[in-house]
């Protein structure tokens, strides 16, 4: 059976030797603190350099974790059957069932605690009065919160902010950010100085306006755009509770962190964070706790203009615990319980309502819209000094006293680290398969061979849809690319985007590899960043019609602007979709994805390029790669010309019937199905024309551009002006390419409901179009 | 009192001379059917046209509505004072109560309702089968309810599909489309034959394979994108609620209809259903019902593989009325009931669940995600029509008396837009002021001086930003644009968008005029949709960040398809934005939107070109438009040589200082505040080294693209080769205006956190970079 045998592939791939020492030498040579990929300039690094990163991807290196002595059972499920059904009970089970885990709160004195707390607060004002811009109303309210979690809860070492195993924190209400920068300064981060906090806002800074994943060690995602961090927060969960499903083995724990996240009211104002949070509920994330900062205020003005629906009724409605505390200042303790208790329910995420006041100690604007963003003017500084009793009046004070219970966060962390390595050591020993495979995993390590699993379609002619040919593709990859994770929005049959070997990742079956996404769009996603950004080696894949990008775009950037090598598959991508209709059929979207920086579009063309598009989408670690494919079927499985290994330079010369040395008549360029409608245009234009005809793949334009001009010249040379462009999307960037005389033929019209030959024919998609509009561009094309 | 002033312009514009009769009049001379603007054709119709529609826009004619007798008690709210505080009790008030209002259920002979519904899933079957393509499932799951809803509920008139007061039907689950036109057709409207069934989803048909307002009488909205529905659906209900305070008077409710939202769970799981949902909810939007097809299946299986939450309850928690109602084939009086009662509950929206099975009647099928779409085959056809009892053989065959009873919808139809004319006819003559400009409302009929409120700034010379002069512009056309209604996503202080002579849109103040959508972009945009295709004059306008159209492209997207006429207005729009950082400056944007059809984006340079673009903004009431503007503050109000006029040009030369005739040595193309910057540069070109340099506002690209090539050619003369583009967002595009020579100065990476000075400076937004690129772009062109 085809789906075993991929299945041993893995095994074997696993089995590979590694990269020159056995695993347990790997993780004692890789103790080390390893970086972060920390981007310090503010620009993003060269495409070229991003796009083409070695088949030995090195990301951070594998780091250890404290865990519970108390830790409870443990999970099975190392190479799970296939699941043969949905939901089934099978060998892979949820995550560890958790103690109460009550241990993990420290006693602090109760005048210690108000005093970090408040320190949180005097560094926030300022910072802001300091930088003149800034938020301070989520980290004066949110103080509270803060403290417990960096001071009492979290297991995390400041000294090694990509410790493996460390509980992960994510601010989906962004602009709060100070309240991390501070929270990090405070337990110990290299990444936040006194100066850091000095420079906020500032170019060049590590402490931007919103978290920014690569820029500051410690800040795990880029959020700030509402919503997005509690989506990320369920691709964390999700991304733990796989882990910990594939390798703990009893008495083992070797993947155990929980993911707390911050949200506001904006956050769950958008539809995003409904969508993640039903998928939560549905996948049962015990280790998900959120944080509801209800502070009753957004930013044109109180909630309650528009904004007063049950949040906690609704969270319990997708199958959340729910939990609410009161002001956090006058019950703290509340909500150290609170926390305790969303441990013990290991079986749903926790949503835990916090009534905060934002811009707390603000006496003029405390509990209102005006504490949300903006200065507080030095009278009013003194006054928040006189409210919170902070007795020292030099900006950036933190009292030693308090400084040093902060600071006790490095010891503690290193304490956590150093036992997890303990027991990272104990694993290797005895479970060294898994190990290594744990390994090379986070390592991103893929054995030398694995593009060889992919079909070589060069002597196959069967026609098919190019989707039909990605499936074959991301199939055969599977048994080899063991962080290959995800699903579909619901249209996992239409877009042929299924692991075929692996079940349906499910409550109770979290080892398996196919995420059903159900019809949400941007919490899929923001889910696949999380997924990505939990940096554990998953490389998330997510599916859904092109036109439906526009659904997921917000999150979409962010793969791009956060490095999240997230591989988008979307199908049905032009008119030739087909009966469905304009609402169904994309148009501007090659465009309007081809302008976000940092995005790498693949339209493939035959089955070979298809190939290719996953070399390089694996390959890209460092960005989100989108693989446009179609639905109509293809005649022939391959352009002749066609280059798996050409796809990597964005452009290429298909076929040329031009005498070497020679410039072509006419240069045709297309992408995917319109390529071999081009060749059959091409091949007329020679056979009955004798045209000399050249024949273009731009199969993907930002690896192109990346080329050196040289190679670009050779590919269109300048002295041919005759050009044609063949793509069915909007017209707009062809120019680029075709040059002033060229033709571009397009779709810059909303599609209509009709079959796809009709539909080619009518909007100018034909063989006979082609020719035509070829000639005339042949005899309007002056030479240079 | 400036605002008071404003208001007593909107009376006067009521008060002016109306198209050549007064409103009575013009109401008798109105009664008869005005056509939809029905697009026969599939393919938009020309740009140029739909860009420039006449200040006297013509709408649908006004016509009516039967009024129930028993109508209770009424609203007031005519001119509302300016509301002093938010969630006031002023004069407008909520919609009218209404009864129980059991009297619109007819009494039908429970043998005759089964074989009307039958028809619906034979005729589905037949439709499908001939098409070969087509979604079955919804429709025979869903046929009770339609029959309910368009035989016993719904007022509308089959041959007037464009009567004023009717009932709303929006089928949110678009796939389900063939459901609604078999309704149309059996229900009598002209807009669906038989024919037209057995074209389903073929070329140039009125029915398409989604539901598209443009095309087909009777359907309202263009839906399909799953969730769109749910929240146009809200917008529909706002109109009639927003109206209904504004015009109905003691005894006269001559606004006064439901709105009902069919919706599927993958309408349920799109975020942008919680956000409308969350909105209908905090506005108490008693007159809008939404049934919920909980038919358990999704395409790719059960819901049960992703969605298990408790919808019932999470849409008490926002705040709606909920029931359940059982399988609709065994409980057709509990889905009667469920509507009466529905209708009594007049403060909140009521949500119906109903369990459906998809596919009703197919055997090997039915309630499985197999029926979803797709044909049956021959075989399976009889089967269906055994197990309906459907004893009629030849596909398409509606029984006689079935027929017959569905016709009888027609003069029910017509009897109740009898009454309701009788009724206009009585308002007429009791408040002719108010009839005057509710008729001037609907049929877009604007006072023929509505520009000149237009502040003139020609004279103004102190600096702000765009958006500050945005605020003053849609301040002062609100007193003259009596359709102007919108507001923000919790952004209306930075987006400087609310309208200051009126309150909020409350609950209990549902005729004011400033819509708080809170943190909820894409529900904003898809109720703008609503609030525009209700096609009763109002002129929605939304605002957020520009950055923040990508949550809500879904939206915009539908806007530009359905020929929505709404105002997007986007500030922040790009680098400029500053401190925030790089997940809140806009790069890719701009581009992004021009390659979208139909969409018309306005970026204007200065106080007098936002003037411009509010003009193409109003005018253009057969699409969106985008006003994209700065936050960062101008040096000065006037770019010298800039028209507001021109605007609507979309390109034209702001200064020249060629001879002439004479070509220019170089042309400075720009846009936004980048328009300002690169006069200072031209200004430094000129002075300092004497060279002739042409200065064009590419303000909007989308109607420069409409003027003819002459046009274009003396804006940017082929002579002259040496160009530079200025535009702090993509260069995606502009190589199609500078020329294969010319040089781009834009963004193609993302942003950073840092004051707007210091980023312009460091990506190349300063006037010696702009001389320097300049420069070298003279020495570079070869002239032609």
């Amino acid at each position: 059976m085809a789906s075993s045998q991929v299945i041993r592939g893995l095994t074997q791939s696993a089995a590979l030797p590694l990269s020159s020492c056995s695993a347990q030498s790997a993780a004692s040579a890789h103790v080390q603190l390893s970086p972060l990929p920390v981007q310090l300039s503010a620009l993003p690094r060269d495409r070229t350099v991003k796009q083409h990163v070695s088949s030995k991807v090195l990301a951070s290196e594998f780091s250890g974790l404290r865990l519970d002595s108390s830790a409870g059972c443990s999970t099975s499920g190392a190479q799970p059957p296939r699941s043969e059904r949905r939901n089934r009970n099978g060998a892979a089970r949820a995550t560890a069932t958790v103690g109460t885990d009550a241990q993990t709160l420290k006693k602090v004195d109760p005048k210690l605690s108000q005093r970090c707390i408040t320190a949180i607060r005097t560094l926030t004002v300022d910072s802001v009065e300091n930088a003149q811009a800034g938020h301070p109303g989520l980290p004066m309210g949110c103080a509270p919160i803060g403290y417990v979690l960096f001071d009492e809860v979290m297991k995390y070492n400041p000294k090694n902010p990509q410790w493996f195993n460390r509980d992960r924190f994510v601010l989906s209400a962004g602009h709060g950010v100070l309240l991390q920068y501070i929270l990090l300064h405070l337990v110990g981060y290299d990444s936040v100085q006194v100066d850091d906090l000095k420079s906020l806002c500032k170019w060049g800074s590590r402490c931007p306006g919103h978290p920014e994943n690569l820029l500051t060690g410690g800040i795990e995602l880029t959020t700030g755009p509402l919503g997005q961090g509690t989506a990320n927060a369920v691709g964390f969960a999700m991304a733990e509770k796989h882990l910990a499903a594939r390798f703990n083995r009893p008495g083992h724990e070797i993947v155990n962190h929980y993911t707390y996240c911050l949200a506001g009211d904006g956050c769950l104002m958008e539809g995003i964070s409904n969508e993640a949070g039903s998928m939560a509920g549905h996948l049962g994330l015990g280790k998900l706790i959120m944080f509801y900062d209800n502070n009753n205020n957004s930013i044109d003005g109180p909630t309650s203009i528009t904004f007063d629906e049950d949040v906690c009724k609704r969270y319990e409605a997708l199958g959340w615990h729910v939990q609410r505390v009161g002001d956090p200042d006058s019950h703290l303790d509340d909500l150290r319980q609170a926390i305790v208790r969303a441990k013990s329910v290991t079986d749903k995420p926790s949503f835990i309502q916090v009534d905060t006041t934002i811009g707390y100690g603000s006496p003029s604007k405390q509990g209102t819209a005006k504490a949300h963003h903006g200065t507080f003017g030095p009278e009013e500084v003194e006054k928040i000094r006189e409210t919170l009793h902070a007795d020292y009046k030099e900006p950036f004070t933190v009292p030693q006293d308090v400084l040093d219970h902060w600071r006790q966060n490095v010891t503690r962390g290193e304490q956590a680290e150093g036992e997890w390595k303990q027991e990272w050591e104990r694993y290797q020993r005895e479970y060294p398969e898994e190990a290594r495979e744990l390994d090379n995993l986070v390592n991103q390590r893929l054995p030398d061979d694995w593009e060889s699993v992919i079909p070589d379609f060069s002597g196959e002619t069967k026609g098919d849809a190019t989707r039909g040919w990605s499936e074959k593709v991301i199939n055969a990859l599977a048994g080899r690319v063991p962080g290959l994770i995800g699903g579909s929005a619901d249209l996992a049959t239409s877009n042929k985007l299924y692991l075929k070997a692996w079940g349906d990742f499910e409550k109770d079956a979290p080892a398996e590899r196919n995420i059903r996404y159900g019809v949400r769009e941007h919490a899929m996603a923001a889910i696949s960043n999380g997924l990505a950004l939990h940096r554990s080696g998953l490389i998330p894949f997510a599916g859904t019609f092109f036109v439906f990008t526009d659904y997921m775009r917000g999150a979409v950037r962010i793969s791009a602007l956060s490095d999240a090598g997230v591989i988008y598959v979307v199908t049905h991508d032009s008119i030739g979709l087909g009966e469905d209709g304009p609402t169904h059929q994309p148009v501007e979207h090659l465009a309007s994805l081809r302008a976000m920086p940092n995005m790498t579009v693949v339209r493939p063309g035959d089955a070979i390029e298809v190939a290719g598009a996953y070399k390089v989408a694996i390959k890209n670690r460092s960005g989100p790669t989108m693989i446009v494919l179609s639905r109509q079927k293809l005649s022939s499985a391959v352009v002749s010309g066609t280059s798996a290994d050409n796809v990597e330079k964005g452009g290429y010369v298909v076929s040329d019937n031009s005498e070497p040395g020679k410039v072509p008549d006419l240069i045709l360029l297309a992408t995917g199905a319109e390529l071999e409608l081009s060749e059959k245009a091409a091949t007329k234009m020679r056979e009955e024309a004798g045209f000399k005809v050249r024949l273009v793949s731009m199969v993907c334009w930002e690896l192109f551009e990346a080329q050196p001009e040289s190679y670009r010249n050779d590919v269109l040379p300048l002295e041919c002006q005759a050009r044609v462009s063949v793509e069915a999307g909007s017209k707009l960037g062809w120019r680029e390419w075709v040059g002033p005389r060229g033709k571009i033929i397009a779709v810059d019209r909303f599609g209509a409901s009709a079959d796809y030959d009709t539909l080619f024919a009518k909007f100018g998609f034909s063989v006979d179009n082609i020719v035509s509009v070829s000639k005339q561009a042949i005899a309007e094309a002056v030479p240079v």
